[in-house]
């Protein structure tokens, strides 16, 4: 019997899902959707945690599981280089989960959005006919654009440096934490950015899939290739450079730069401040040549990137 | 072993979910959040439905699935007098799923947002790992408040007459269609009532969960006490008093009016119109009553209503 994948879904919901409605200024395809209102732009966006595919919760306390739900959702506000504005979250609970446990992802929950600016403002909860049926969390995040309008994917020009801010790889340790868990969204980072380069940063998405698969995003999106320096790459303590190309959950931004413009050389309110880093270069798409991600490495040799990282299939 | 109930749940939400952040006009407590942006005020919830719980996924074809979803939200909508936005839809599959399952449920999702005027604008899908795991579907309706602002449950006031739209009872057949399934959300009637009553429409609802505790939201919101005719509710033909009072699932909105307003006799595009019903008024809280609802039957008796209707618990 036939039976689908994800990446079939996806495939279907943005051929299939298409509004003539003149507010919908981008539909599903990029991080979040916008919406256009009498005094703006709308951002909004979906993404699900469940329990197994996404988060084991048997190990994690829950109050985290939350937490990285709304970051995740952030994640993509910072993406479009929107401010935070609001969270729902529905969740469905295994049958005889505990109170204490649920007092952890409501705590998880609320002071995460909190923290980020966007206040967890509607919610559902539902309770599995059983225990074996898995957490399944599905956050909601509204958002802002600036008045520079939100930040595709598309956008990148050719001729455009690649930058990318933090470090990659090693997202998600052997024992299920990491930084998967403790990543904070780059929502501050995202608006010093586009603050510092105004119309000059053309593109950005955050690295959820892995910095190939979301670099070949940006480039398809944009319909150029990008050309990625490995040795470039910032990879996290203890990760190898492999890591860093594939492993994905980093939530770092990936962003398209015009090449003459004044990139600040670090960013943020952390200590020490957030880094960025030229790590590629976009050009216009070679005649008979398919692969949107070029990795060069030190000893002179190509690879193809384009499909490094999580599959979602 | 300590097991959580839903309605525990919804009561820790409510309490421990506040925030302190002043675009936040309504949190979670009333049929959908209300968030102030400049230039005026955005509406969000969101509702789930579960195979099992909400919906029988193999006895509905999913298209239906889709379509009670979106409708579902956007009788929250209505029950704000609000005008739809945008949706968004978060879905998890069993393991093994059908394309043509997609396919319709897609359809189903896309076809209803676009009929409401809320076309829908993003997504995530993830498969179970199980073909045993629950079909379970997040939907996120946004909207906008008119000038009037959201109608809210509260707001009733002592004197003021108690009206529900259409009719009730009956929405769940044995084989799982009817009403439940078929219903459209009443938007253009709340729209169109709120424009003949403005400040006269204090306080409305949608009924979800029947007529007797829906009845007593608004009244608890409210602080007063309502007492209903039971022989003025009108019910759906095969429905009895008994049904339209405790099934839910009407989607018909109930709405707090001053008694002196001209309230239309019918509403709506629909052919007949809408009609639209006095069945009971509200009045002060007795002192030592702690009943919301006041059922008043035909033989002279009382009995209490505040509990009439689907517990979530």
């Amino acid at each position: 019997m036939a039976t689908v994948q994800e990446s079939d879904v996806l495939k279907l919901i943005q051929d299939r899902v298409l509004t003539k409605d003149p507010r919908v200024l981008l539909g599903p395809g990029d991080d979040l959707a916008a919406i256009r209102s009498p005094a703006g732009t709308l951002l909004a966006g979906v993404d699900q945690i469940i329990d197994g595919l996404h988060v084991l919760a048997d190990r994690v306390p829950w109050n985290r599981i939350g937490q990285k739900a709304v970051h995740r959702s952030a994640s993509d506000i910072a993406a479009m280089a929107g401010s935070p504005l609001a969270t729902l979250a529905s969740v469905v609970l295994p049958a005889g989960t505990s109170p204490a446990n649920v007092e952890l992802l409501c705590a998880g929950l609320h002071e995460a959005a909190e923290a980020v600016g966007a206040p967890l403002v509607g919610g559902d909860v539902a309770i599995h006919l059983s225990k074996d049926h898995p957490l399944t969390l599905s956050v909601t995040v509204l958002g802002e654009a600036t008045k520079h309008g939100p930040i595709e994917r598309r956008g990148a020009k050719a001729g455009d440096h690649l930058y990318v801010t933090g470090t990659l790889g090693g997202s998600l340790m052997p024992d299920g934490t990491g930084h998967h868990l403790d990543f904070y969204p780059r929502v501050a980072e995202a608006l010093e950015l586009l603050d510092a380069l105004g119309d000059d940063l053309h593109a950005m998405i955050d690295i959820s899939d892995g910095l190939g698969r979301d670099a070949g995003r940006v480039a398809s999106a944009s319909s150029l290739q990008v050309r990625i320096d490995t040795a470039a790459v910032p990879c996290r303590v203890g990760a190898s450079i492999e890591d860093a190309l594939r492993d994905g959950e980093d939530y770092e931004l990936l962003c398209a730069v015009a090449p003459n413009a004044a990139v600040p050389t670090d960013l943020g309110t952390g200590d020490p401040r957030c880094p960025i880093s030229l790590i590629g270069v976009f050009s216009a798409m070679p005649d008979s040549d398919t692969r949107r991600v070029l990795l060069e490495h030190p000893d002179g040799s190509t690879t193809d990137g384009t499909h490094l990282g999580w599959d979602h299939g």
